[in-house]
């Protein structure tokens, strides 16, 4: 790997995406991308006695549709680098625990994603592994009952608030493949602009979502337009708005290449979800059901994929602290390495 | 690097330990270490109006006293890793908010120091970054309110249970220096025995030891005698003995060769903390004021550092689950490349 500048890299090994998979609720499977997930839950408890066990078992299934889908078995993978938005990463632990493949535990709330495609990515390119994943998840009702009220509260909702996604994601890379590959990374600085409503996530984490697409383009000394897509997840409608309007005043714009994670997976007019979708597995169910087939199939050549996440804790809210939030971007093309001159 | 079997890898360009720092709480500053750590707190509250500020506050002190040792400024480290025990991992983030360093966030209980050695010395071999740093911290009394009862409830403990150290340490690693050197490691997979008692981590933690050391030995080549001292952390004096049978069964006596920094922190008789220290911050810093020191004074060449996680939490407590654990080994030693054959 190569340095751009103090927190950004290129990848000069890319790794290869060799497969993906999601695994959604039932609402998310009836929202505008519900013909694009790999499996829909019938029932979001998943056949488990609690949703802390329906959040691993949605992961468990997600690893092995992957790894079905690129015909390994878990024991083909040196490394899995994962996480989810439970105390203590029990999301991810439990699930871990079935498949016994080597594990990096992370947490970077809803910016797990990247923050995996950067870990395991690293760890292929610089020859420590051969096959490596990226996986995460959230789920409605445990994150509800974690952060904010028991569900059967019937807690009233803020018009920025954003709907946790039931949802999980996949992403296996290999040292070898057809792509489409890791090209860069930045790996975001913590950034925390004061907001402490803990249900406007959207216009806390814009920041950090505006400082690292930032840096990332001007460490690469690239512009919007090389990119086909910049993404972001998961700032919902507010915190998308916020993006476009802090890249507006440097005279940026954004236009079509910038969208949010969010902002996709529900129908904003039909399914009450209020500022849009957000869980580590929004980005995530996007990432693998929506813009990594697109690659696949040519009509989406370079995607900056940029994870954000909320590092808050109810406790925090409760001690008054405002949200601390971070963004890594992942730069994600259909050609290998060198073809495209970064 | 240089993949060794399926979860081991060598840094062939070994990251150089540049500098490294310790902050503990009164307790951990009246042990057997006293006189090794940088920093001992004279009140464990550190100022602080809560706990977790506390811990936070911790953090800070130990990066900025470690980035002090090694004459450098936040702005010249690359990449920092690292995490806690606390939910949604407060104690780093909050931590990493002031200091504005580019920041990947990791779960893995008290494996958090070898993980977070791992993932910035990756980085680091693979040319991704330059300089990166390794942190993690845990407090005893945000812990016991999180994970156990209040403290002003003054529950009895159980003999098996361990005393979560108030401590923090960090580690500074660079492309070059004089050394000690990351050389090689080993990414542990989720272990899980069975164990259902909260109160006796160690017991839980072993297996996973065990496995890592194993693996980590027959993919390397090596015999516990290539090393002059394998370390877990922290498994405590009832855990460390649930290691050195599980080895003696298959033939393999450790001996001398082989401690746990849970037995290290606090005095056994005079210090009341029943199967010994634990918590994030136990083994790192008990690697940062006992082990490198005497790295950097060539007492100990070469070292196995193992940390070890329990992955549970409270909720996967009542919901009546085992204890997933995991291990990850770093070999640490004095030589740089190729000088010692492995």
């Amino acid at each position: 790997m190569q340095q751009r500048g103090r927190q950004t890299f290129v990848f000069e090994k890319p790794p290869a995406i060799l497969s993906w998979a999601s695994v959604v609720g039932k609402k998310e499977g009836e929202g505008p991308l519900a013909d694009a997930f790999d499996i829909i839950l019938e029932d979001d408890q998943a056949g488990q006695s609690t949703w802390e066990k329906a959040e691993s078992t949605m992961q468990m299934m997600t690893i092995e549709r992957a790894l079905q889908k690129a015909d390994l078995q878990p024991d083909d993978l040196n490394l899995i680098s994962g996480g989810d938005l439970l105390n203590q990463c029990i999301g991810t632990s439990f699930a871990m625990r079935e498949q016994r493949i080597p594990f990096l535990g992370l947490y970077g709330a809803c910016s797990t994603m990247a923050e995996g495609l950067i870990v395991s990515g690293m760890a292929i390119s610089g020859g420590a592994v051969d096959k490596a994943a990226a996986i995460t998840s959230s789920h409605f009702a445990s994150a509800e009952r974690q952060y904010r009220f028991p569900l059967v509260y019937g807690g009233q909702r803020t018009p920025t608030a954003q709907w946790t996604a039931t949802a999980s994601g996949c992403v296996l890379l290999s040292s070898s493949g057809t792509g489409p590959f890791l090209q860069a990374a930045t790996i975001g600085t913590i950034t925390d602009w004061g907001i402490t409503d803990a249900n406007n996530m959207g216009a806390a984490m814009a920041p950090a979502a505006y400082e690292t697409i930032r840096l990332h383009l001007e460490q690469m000394n690239l512009t919007p337009e090389d990119y086909d897509l910049i993404v972001t997840g998961d700032l919902g409608h507010l915190g998308r708005s916020v993006v476009q309007d802090l890249f507006a005043r440097d005279g940026v714009h954004l236009g079509n290449r910038y969208d949010d994670c969010g902002t996709m997976l529900f129908d904003r007019e039909k399914q009450d979800v209020h500022a849009g979708a957000s869980g580590c597995g929004c980005s995530a169910a996007v990432l693998c059901a929506h813009l990594l087939p697109q690659m696949k199939a040519n009509k989406l050549r370079r995607l900056l994929f940029c994870g954000t996440g909320a590092l808050l804790s109810p406790l925090t809210t409760q001690q008054g602290e405002s949200v601390p939030c971070i963004c890594h971007a992942v730069s994600i093309t259909t050609e290998g390495a060198g073809s495209w001159n970064i």
